[in-house]
C-alpha cells in the first residue's frame, strides 16, 4: 500500500481541515442566497404525485428493535413489483421532507449536516406498478416522481455501470444518491465534503430500515464505475454526481 | 472559495480512484491476515457485562414508521441518567454483532463495506446507572464495556473539545466513533476512505432511531477539535481516531 496516499486519504476522516478555515468567507456567510432544496425539474417534465401517508397504513407494525435486528444485505429479489405506494414510502423514509423552514432550508426525515441535504434521489425503475421503465428523480417538496429519461436498455447497462455486480440487474428499482456538492459547500466550503459522505450514510440506512416494513431488501453499492453511473442519470459529474446507490427488491 | 481544493474533495466523493487500485496488492490479497474484528483490551482492563435481549422487552412497542417520523436532532437533555440496559441497548442497536462469519469478520446491525466494521465505540459517560464517570469502549464480541479511563474532569473537556458546543456537556452520556482505517484499507487500500465515513452514518443513524424506542434523543456531531477528541479517548490519531459523535440522554 502506498503509505503516503493512505496517510493523506486519513486525514480527510479527520475534522482537522475545519480548524484552518476562515468561515467569514463562505458563500453563506457573504451573504449568497442559498441553493435550492431541490433541483427544480425542467418545464417540460410533468410530475407524477406519490402516494402518501395515508396509504401507508399497511406499513404499521414492524417493531423498531425487530426492524433493526433483522436488517441484513439483500442481493437476491424476487419477481414481484413494488407498488407506488410501497416505494412512495421508502422515498420519503430516506429524504422526505418534515418541514420546509426557509428557502433552501428543510427538516427531512433523515439529519444531514448544517441541514444542508446535499442529495437527490434518482430511482432505476425495472418494475414499478404505474411506472414504464426508466429514470426517474424524487421531488421532496412536493412528494412526486418527474422521469428523467425513458430508457428500455437501463437493465442490460447495469451491469457495466456498477462493475459487474449482475444482482442489480434483477431489481425492481434501484435508489441512486447523487450528491450536489455545493448545497454543503454553501455553508462549510472545503470542509463540505466528509459530512456529505456521513449523511449518505444515514440515508441508506434508512432505507435498509424501511424496507423491513415491507418485506423488502436491499444492499448499498458503494463500488461503481462513476462515469457510467452519471451517464446513466443524466448528470454532469462535476456539480452533481453518484455517490452510493442501493438496489430493493421483495424478498 | 478555493476552486482547486473543492474540486479535489469532490473527487473524493467519487468511486474513480477505485479504478486505479490494483486490488491483487491489497493486504487482503497478498495473504496478510485480517485486522481482529474488536481492538484488544488491555490485560489490566475488566470486562463490564452489558444487559442483553432479555431485558430489552420494555423497549419492543415502537412503530417504525413512527420512528423514522419522529426522529429529530436533539440538543436539550433532561438530568435523568440513562439505565445500563438502555445504554446497552443503544450500543448493540449501533455497533452489536449478530454473527461472526470468520476470524476479522462479523455481521453486525449496520452494514459496512465489505463487511470490514472499522470503527471502535466509545462513550463519554457522565450520568450513566451503574458506572463511575469516565471514558468506556465496547467490546461487541462480548456485549461488554471497559474502562478506558477515570476522568472526572471529563465534563470540563468537552465544550474545548467540540468547539464549544456547550449542550454535550449536558448528556448523560456521549458516543463517539473512533475509525481504526486499516480494518478497511486491508482490503480496499486507498479506496477505503470515503466507504468509512458512509459506515459512520449507518451507525448514527441507527442511534437516531434506537433513541426513539427509550424516550431519548440524540444530535450527531460531525465538527470537533480533533487532537482534543483524540487525547480525550487515548487514541493516537493515526491508526485511531475520532470521526463522529452524538451524545444522549433523555428528552
Amino acid at each position: 500500500m502506498d503509505k503516503n496516499k493512505i496517510a493523506e486519504h486519513r486525514d480527510f476522516l479527520k475534522d482537522s481541515l475545519r480548524q484552518t478555515i476562515n468561515f467569514r468567507f463562505t458563500d453563506q456567510h457573504q451573504g449568497v442566497e442559498p441553493p435550492p432544496v431541490e433541483k427544480p425539474p425542467r418545464p417540460e417534465q410533468v410530475s407524477i404525485p406519490l402516494p402518501n401517508h395515508e396509504k401507508w397504513n399497511p406499513f404499521h407494525g414492524t417493531d423498531l428493535l425487530d426492524a433493526i435486528s433483522n436488517r441484513k444485505s439483500q442481493r437476491r429479489f424476487s419477481s414481484a413489483p413494488l407498488t407506488l405506494a410501497e416505494l412512495a414510502f421508502l422515498l420519503w423514509s430516506t429524504q422526505g421532507i418534515k418541514k420546509e423552514l426557509a428557502p433552501g432550508t428543510a427538516l427531512r426525515t433523515v439529519p444531514s449536516a448544517g441541514c444542508r441535504h446535499p442529495f437527490e434521489t434518482y430511482l432505476l425503475v425495472a418494475n414499478v406498478e404505474g411506472l414504464d421503465v426508466g429514470v426517474y428523480r424524487y421531488l421532496p417538496l412536493e412528494h412526486a416522481l418527474v422521469m428523467e429519461k425513458r430508457d428500455e436498455d437501463l437493465v442490460e447497462k447495469l451491469a457495466p455501470a456498477t462493475l459487474g455486480q449482475a444482482f442489480t440487474a434483477a431489481a425492481p428499482v434501484i435508489f441512486v444518491w447523487a450528491a450536489i456538492p455545493y448545497r454543503t459547500e454553501w455553508r462549510y466550503t472545503t470542509a463540505a465534503h466528509r459530512v456529505i459522505l456521513l449523511d449518505a450514510g444515514h440515508i441508506c440506512q434508512n432505507l435498509y430500515l424501511a424496507c423491513e416494513a415491507i418485506h423488502c431488501g436491499t444492499c448499498a453499492i458503494a463500488a461503481f464505475n462513476q462515469d457510467l453511473m452519471d451517464q446513466l442519470l443524466g448528470v454532469d459529474g462535476v456539480d452533481e454526481f453518484t455517490v452510493y446507490m442501493a438496489p430493493v427488491g421483495k424478498r
